[in-house]
């Protein structure tokens, strides 16, 4: 009983810590992109955590988590089960409630990394469709593979935290969005050349990245889905070494390639460290740690200019960042985890290319389908003038004046 | 001691999240009002948090938790208890220490309330002599009645983590505040239509509310005066069910009545399925905390219409988040919860009725002995050159330099 | 085991609170000074905490905990003890990696005192020289004098937190930097008149105070070192009333002396107020906390007009806060501590000037030897047009747009 309830209480700290990322996602997502689509990016972002909850409240809880099933795909039926949380014995590691509510935070989480790759020219009604599908739907079947004891777990696939189940099922979205919407006006000129369309508040995106890092406390360390003392710390151990290893390896990387001192390089790398260690947090010494986070810091820089070379317009870098380190982490985990070689490596690659075809599949599936019926893309007109005042009629900084000077 | 000791640091945590409710307050005050008020906003925060906490600690512990005394009134004699902190049997849940520092943290919020509802054109004296006056007595003597074990816990009265008692103690404040100060220059024309005033910084508002939100998990969490893992697990599910309600009952609701997709709405819609659920978070199933929560959503458009057609002026919405849901999730207790009820309807009725008595006869007293004496309001000049340049020679953002485009 | 994990838990929280306390210093100091080199500073931000946390790892931890050593250098070999983390009896309190997480947060922690007081002209380059050097070696050596059991642990001195360790560590290094540097152009007229220079964004520098209190429940709830209950709790409310007492401190000795209601200063005196408690949090009485803190506050008023006078530039005020509330909270403890009487306070005075000494000296050599070399102050040109253009090629608002009126 003791022990329950110290471990239940880290378990709610953790729900509350993934929480905040929400606001973390918002003021990145927000900073990097401009003024005139702020207040649409701020509506997607309230959307995706409030309906999401809702969602995974009636359905995606039961899915994700149906028991006994086939490994495909399971249904343990609508709502939650409020007789269940009268159980003490539902786990040593945390109550009924506590399960459900720390699994729904993370829910919501893969729309987001949607929202910022598909921003500042999607139709809000469109990916408001998306996001209702995918949270309901996709994320938690694609969950119930391997957390909810189907068949990728049966195969021996690992994935503590997400890198895969989490980071890369909204990455994978994130690249199929961004491919059938196309480019932002003015991001490739006539010669198919890269312009720099730059962010409105990068306080704000600098902030939103450090309070992401402090919501990975509670994404890794509530993973463990106990307070266990050696995994827990160890897991906040290597998420904050792979994290800084991440961020100084782009800073120095981008500082070779560009002569510069790049901030969005730099936070970029920290998201991608972190995006690395979560698919083995619980497995890596710090050494490991640091090496899978600064190799994920040099895939971003790598990363960031390859998607570029594609023509592909990410305004906040997710597809780097959520798919590419994503994947990455979960490869690392053959490589680097306890049960390291060729057979969890190959085992990783097989969970990695299951995720990358429902995930592309399904994704391709809800965004063709809206773009050939409702359109999926804002009239030039609106991008130009901005999705606030179109789709909102607001300004996310009606009030605010110059000083003369 | 094991059970004490995690309890205890539950209890801590909870402690400082509702802390953390001041930063979104401000910020949510802040960005929905204009940038020429900023400063003296953000001064008020800040006056309340600190003054707050003295007087809490030099009167207010010990007026609202007086031991055995009429009922209605009691004083526990001034400042802490050293002695009291040495005796861990004080409770199973919490020492001394933390059971005053837990609730100075509620303390100060009653007087937040008021300012936002109050901001852009009161007095900042008068402001800060209302605050030492509610804070120091009205909320303590009012929260005696109910959590002091008063006469309305002995009548059966329930209010779990102070819909009433924190939420409609503030509103009540701030309806009267409204009342005696008149709406801003502006917000209402000629023939008396309500005119829109826009705020200055929607992504901090936004901020705020997910703030706000994070800080309930402490606010409600810790109202279980102990980390028992049922309840507190439930009332995390139950608040944040709530207010993923309350926001998208606002946002339908809205878009049904005004065509628009509005942020605010959608925003004071998660803090109106909040408060609404307060009152009774530990006794609800997700389902009734998903229509507790969805009706105060629909009760924030009808009250924000309803207030705005009395010609009241509340710049951020403080009365419907506050006062009307404040009501509400006190009633609902009386419907939804374990002793739900006419008996318990009635008693809750009763509370509702108590409270509106206390706050409204003494903040009248307040604000309109300050009306008679120094003034609560701002000369005309003052308000249309704004606060920060009369009560602060300030600017908020000082520096800020537009670019050239 | 169960008091183990639960300790563990608090511990884990509270790292997780130091850490965000990064974010409240980036805000603060952004808030506090020009748009021009917002970027600049949030760079350096970043740097602190990724390269830092690096350091610490590789050899700050164990030079600051090196064992059994001669109390004034040692050095337990490079990098982290794998094995060390299997051992569950390493501490009641914690495990061997929230050991170094917890402290590893701490270390960065002293160069961003120095960011912020010699911000907006000192060039990049020489400042992450400095850091570098800082805060791999000088912190942690300082440090074993005290809490590594070195030979000021064994004549008695008492800083619980790191008034002195922390706070003056980076305090003094900020004073040899500002004097070094020199004052930025424009902040003293032809006959030595300080003049203002406004902050660009003060509802961010507003949050960040919040911020960094609420960090401080982790960095003073922490320094217990476990999660005993009379303990933390205890510190927990020292720590607030003395934040608290600052603040009104600050606010009401500014209000006489200038006749304004000056937020800024309000918030210094609460970080001054959060800096005074820190050395004692564990050993004062509520009475005593609010003493301290006032003290802090007026202290504060004072030392922010003196340094102004000595013509010493510091934007953010860290020198009074850190330094001179660091040394004041540290003698405090000869004061009012547990062991208060005249050899207590001589030996928190010898504590005091040994710190002085290595710091002084230390950071000097760095400013002194990188000012001959490399150079430490930008360009005339690059401080006029700001250091985001030159040292990063960017601009924190690029795309924020002015609305017509």
């Amino acid at each position: 009983m003791e022990l329950l309830t110290t471990n239940n209480v880290w378990m709610m700290i953790c729900t509350a810590l993934v929480f905040f990322m929400h606001t973390g996602f918002a003021f990145l997502e927000v900073g990097l992109t401009r003024q005139k689509n702020t207040i649409n990016i701020l509506f997607k972002n309230i959307f995706i955590i409030t309906v999401g909850l809702l969602l995974y409240c009636l359905v995606g809880f039961n899915l994700m988590y149906p028991g006994d099933f086939n490994g495909f795909i399971g249904f343990a039926g609508f709502g939650l089960d409020a007789e269940a949380a009268l159980d003490l014995t539902y786990s040593e590691g945390y109550t009924y409630w506590t399960d459900f509510i720390f699994q729904g935070m993370f829910a919501a989480t893969a729309a987001t990394i949607v929202s910022g790759a598909v921003a500042e020219r999607m139709k809000l009604g469109a990916f408001m469709i998306f996001t209702v599908i995918y949270v309901a739907f996709i994320y938690p079947i694609a969950g119930s593979w391997h957390w909810g004891g189907g068949f990728l777990s049966e195969l021996g696939f690992y994935d503590f935290a997400g890198s895969t189940l989490v980071h890369s099922v909204g990455g994978w979205a994130a690249l199929v969005g961004v491919s059938l919407l196309g480019a932002r006006k003015g991001k490739f000129d006539k010669n198919g050349k890269s312009l720099v369309i730059l962010g409105h508040n990068i306080p704000l995106a600098t902030a939103g990245v450090l309070i992401l890092w402090l919501g990975w406390f509670g994404f890794n360390g509530g993973s463990v889905l106990s307070a266990d003392p050696a995994l827990t710390s160890l897991v906040l151990v290597t998420t904050c070494l792979a994290a800084a290893a991440g961020g100084v390896a782009s800073f120095i990387l981008s500082n070779i390639m560009y002569k510069n001192f790049d901030l969005t390089m730099f936070l970029n790398g920290i998201l991608g460290g972190l995006v690395g260690i979560t698919a083995g947090a619980d497995q890596m010494s710090p050494t490991d740690a640091i090496l899978i986070g600064a190799i994920a810091g040099v895939l971003i820089v790598l990363a960031v200019a390859f998607i570029d070379s594609l023509k592909l317009d990410d305004p906040v870098g997710a597809i780097a960042v959520h798919l590419a380190c994503g994947i990455w982490g979960t490869i690392a985990v053959g490589i680097f985890g306890e049960l390291a070689g060729w057979e969890q490596f190959t085992t990783q690659v097989i969970g990695v290319a299951s995720y990358a075809a429902i995930c592309v599949v399904s994704s391709y599936l809800i965004f063709f389908t809206l773009k050939k019926t409702s359109g999926i893309r804002v009239s030039e007109k609106e991008e130009l003038e901005g999705l606030d005042l179109h789709e909102h009629e607001m300004n996310a900084y009606a009030d605010f004046r110059m000083n003369e000077h």
